[in-house]
């Protein structure tokens, strides 16, 4: 028989569970593992709240394991590492992302894409190599094999780093490989949620021309004067995409729930590129000729690879390229959940765990 | 009123031309406007079948003008250049392929990619610059500008020569475009009609395994021993689909009809390609994930430009890599059509004109 979530290992945690599927966290005690030789121990200050905690926490995706301890959007200070750690040392600020483990020894490991190794670990959820489950950062500590623990320049706040560890490196990641990072681009952005607004904050960093593409009207003086957008257009305004078609080098998808792709497709110029970042769960419809007229195409991509976390913590540094955060404490987290599902939020929660997470609440 | 397709212009053509959308061809004379400055006149000596002209004959895609002279897979002999012609000269052997014009000032046609040009003029059953219909190869004669006219090299006969300007560069430029020309990939080709054993021979021809992927498992001897390929795969069988998930780089898809694309997906590697270069009717149905999680891609690709077609036709003189063909007189060509729409042709029919096709019959 398993052993109890607090007995499985020497280290005494505690964090907000959910129990089953109506989602709903709740304080919860649990354990952590001995810091190992080559592991971080930290301890967390803050976790940005994703909206695949929602989806992981009501079981939507159908392979939550509960008690289920969300987070992977995390940020915190080192306090112990193992004998053969070199990367870090205590008191330094760290972070976890979406994952905690992989194999190292396939061809995606070898190519710093540990995000698409087939053993790959989520930060929660998921059975670690020990076979115990993993708990996120709705926590009071973490550890972690240093290879998956990212350095956060001292120019980052804490609370502003965490949601670049998932939102952020889920958009960056993709603008550069599908080469969407040059200046002079035209780039769309489809959403403003969690991801779209960090789209639009790096693609305009790296130079390029954004254009926000929503349902909604009333987000467009938000997007330019506040995100920084060059401009604005409203999906179901036939006038105003009708005026952009075949302008976009590409376009950064991040909405999941589910939408036409047909007029997305029109917008990009010959040889644009389509990038889905948000899964809507029913089956995309999309006539071959959209992309074979111009020879387009429609891609995805999913987080990012370690070394290119790191990457995009240090660009965002430097370009003072942060998330806008509404900062709550640990028992706001159910009702930020109701809000989350409304996209009530500009544009990320994020859990002061250091602040308010107590082991008596 | 316009003029009579006879009176149109000053030399007299003669060719085979369906009247209405029954599709049915018979004899038909027409007209070709004198050879100008830039033009390239030339006595058409073979003509491809392509499944497209099948399409236009049947106005299938509506966008049809009759009477319409098909034939985009064009190969003859120079019988006269204009003054300012540089390229050829009387009595080279030659070719035309799906167009015969385009803006030159776009930035399509400055990337040499006129086929991506929006004002893009077809071969046949196009408006031409003079408004004017234009008529394909399944005649007499032809005259085009010299940029769209291509040097056939003596290393190659004009009846093998025809389909490569169509079938063949519709292969052969999404093989390099994405990457799928390089020695040692793993390259799928589903289907194995004229695009789909181009699609074999030329991959192999750049140093590539190739497995075929194919509903029909008494294709699997002629794919390998004949065609070259190194290995097949039936779609339907799930063992066989099975061992093979996961290992490929990029898949050129060749099918025209509706066909799920989620296996194929899950062959692909990650970061592989399927390239759609038959275009079903209705539209593709995908999940999102299945880009998402191994951040793959779906593209699209249209024929070529004319620098790359010239490209393709030296690498498939200088590698010997030609169709299979069936050489039928053009009073065959009707017969010819219905075996097409049953797939009975190894692997395309070549009208050969200059043998066959006489302004009495």
């Amino acid at each position: 028989m398993a052993l109890q979530p607090e007995m499985e290992h020497p280290k005494k945690a505690f964090g907000w569970a959910a129990r089953d599927s109506s989602g709903v966290l709740s304080p919860f005690k649990f354990s952590r593992r001995e810091t190992g030789e080559k592991d971080v121990a930290f301890k967390v200050l803050y976790c940005g709240i994703c909206h695949s905690d929602l989806h992981m926490l009501k079981n939507e995706w159908g392979s939550s394991i509960y008690p289920l301890v969300p987070g992977h959007e995390v940020s915190g200070e080192v306090t112990k590492v193992g004998s053969m750690v070199t990367k870090f040392k205590v008191g330094d600020k760290v972070g976890v992302g979406c994952m905690v483990g992989s194999c190292h020894s396939c061809q995606s490991c070898g190519d710093d894409l540990e995000n698409y190794c087939s053993k790959m670990i989520l930060t929660y959820g998921a059975k670690n190599i020990d076979g115990t489950i993993t708990y996120g950062g709705y926590s009071d500590t973490m550890v972690a094999h240093e290879h998956f623990v990212i350095r956060i320049p001292d120019a980052l706040p804490l609370d502003a780093a965490a949601p670049l560890l998932c939102a952020g490196i889920t958009v960056y990641s993709p603008l550069k490989y599908f080469g969407l990072n040059k200046p002079g681009l035209h780039v769309g952005v489809v959403g403003l949620g969690g991801l779209g607004h960090m789209a639009v904050k790096f693609t305009k960093a790296f130079g390029a021309n954004v254009t926000v593409i929503s349902t909604s009207p009333n987000k467009k003086k938000e997007a330019i004067e506040h995100l920084g957008a060059d401009s604005f257009v409203v999906s179901h305004e036939q006038d105003q995409m009708q005026a952009v078609m075949g302008t976009f080098d590409g376009i950064i998808d991040t909405v999941s729930a589910l939408h036409p792709l047909m007029p997305l497709m029109g917008l990009l110029k010959n040889h644009g590129k389509l990038v889905m970042v948000g899964a809507p769960e029913k089956p995309l419809e999309l006539p071959a000729f959209s992309l074979i007229g111009g020879r387009k195409i429609i891609g995805g991509s999913m987080i990012g690879g370690i070394k290119e976390t790191q990457e995009m913590i240090d660009f965002a540094a430097k370009h003072d390229v942060k998330p806008d955060i509404e900062v709550i404490p640990i028992d706001y987290v159910n009702s930020a959940m109701d809000r989350l599902l409304k996209a009530d939020v500009k544009y990320r929660f994020v859990i002061d765990i250091g602040n308010t997470l107590k082991a008596s609440s």
